[in-house]
């Protein structure tokens, strides 16, 4: 049921539809607003933003959350977000929220990541957005904890207009609820994965190579999300569209000159 | 032959090992130092930062450019540099470029861009780098001025010692040379695609979607590369990898509170 009195929020994620975390995600916030979900029929992890050029793309109406209007997608997450505002909402959405992600996207995992993707092609289209993320993998991960932050994000978020292109990068700690101490703000630190690939050999004598590596926080100063989290705080960074380095650009345009 | 006292220069793409963008991008710098070329095998256009983490990569030495060192790898472009860097090189790149992409990577595209990930993914890793873009999506595109850019650009970023995480993002306009007006700094404009998806049913009778869309830019101020390009100059946006929104923080902060 359409009711345009209610704040529409849009749920997507980037581990598919039938993943325990989206779940988590609709019950937490079911009774705030409208809830529509637009996801992938299929995981998209490590995504990072990728868009589907090259082939159409799938949408199938899904009763997978019972009476909420629910939707999956052949497509990446930022496809889903691209979808639901052409084809499935009738009005611009008030919030998008994606997870809750199973793993972590704190620090540089902000790029690789399909949940953040969503979060932000939402915010590009002026949506304000929340990529929520717990800190534990597992298909069985306890998802309580997580629940009760999405819960609050996305409350603090309607109670207080946000400009159009806010975006926040939310992580939870994987902690019982004692331990847990409240949200902070942060920034993200300046941290990157160093891989190692297994290099291994298949039956017909060729190579082959499996990504693992290992994460290298590069972060001493204070104020960072992967700190807080090792604090036992859930993490909120803030995130802005505008990549330029202002910087660097005032530097270049004195050595360069402007030609 | 390797040569340690040579720049290591190493190429990769989004359109393949097989573009005419990255041959010419190979022609344009190899005298500049030690080329060693690792790109995707197929095109990997609009994936973002995706990585590859559910399946293995494979890697395959090629001939392609004569006596250049190039690998063609099943994965995408941050893939390609991740294992250029823990396989194939054997000292730290001195410079990545990407490119020469067949068509527009400027304002919000980056987030978008194979070719700009390639080149972040190096910058994360520590080599400063450039992602170079031709505003022709053509296969028969004329890069002769891209060309001459692109080794400007590799000239300055070997001459002038950059900080290692320096990423920039440079466009050249679809120009002939005697309109082309030189190099500008820039800043990222503010932009966006507004997607507009073709819906069509097939002939099984179900729905599918092409993707198509429309450039909006809604950049008002000066300084922008969609600006530059628009006057003729090729377009340098010094980009950083801090995606935190510091005023944000500071609004969150006080309206949040800590906890």
């Amino acid at each position: 049921m359409t009711n345009d009195s209610q704040p529409l929020i849009l749920i997507t994620n980037d581990d598919g539809i039938t993943a325990p975390g989206i779940a988590n995600l609709v019950d937490a916030v079911k009774d705030l607003g409208q809830v529509v979900v637009v996801a992938p029929d299929k995981p998209q992890s490590g995504m990072g933003h990728a868009i589907t050029i090259g082939e159409p793309l799938r949408l199938k109406q899904s009763d997978i959350f019972g009476d909420i209007e629910a939707w999956e997608c052949s497509g990446t997450p930022a496809d889903c977000v691209k979808l639901a505002r052409d084809k499935i909402l009738h009005r611009k959405a008030d919030l998008c929220l994606s997870g809750i992600n199973h793993g972590a996207n704190h620090s540089i995992n902000i790029i690789y990541s399909g949940t953040m993707s969503a979060a932000m092609e939402a915010s590009i289209e002026g949506i304000p957005s929340a990529g929520l993320s717990l800190l534990d993998f597992r298909h069985e991960a306890d998802f309580s904890l997580a629940k009760e932050v999405a819960r609050t994000i996305a409350q603090r978020m309607l109670a207080h207009p946000m400009p159009e292109h806010t975006l926040l990068n939310v992580n939870i700690p994987k902690l019982p609820k004692e331990l847990y101490r409240g949200i902070k703000i942060c920034r993200q630190a300046h941290a990157w994965w160093k891989e190692e690939f297994d290099h291994r050999t298949d039956p017909r004598g060729k190579d082959y190579y499996w990504m693992t590596g290992k994460f290298i926080n590069m972060d001493e100063r204070p104020d960072t999300d992967v700190e807080a989290l090792e604090a036992g705080y859930a993490s909120v960074v803030p995130v802005k569209i505008d990549f330029t380095d202002y910087e660097m650009k005032k530097i270049l345009e004195k050595d360069w000159g402007n030609n």
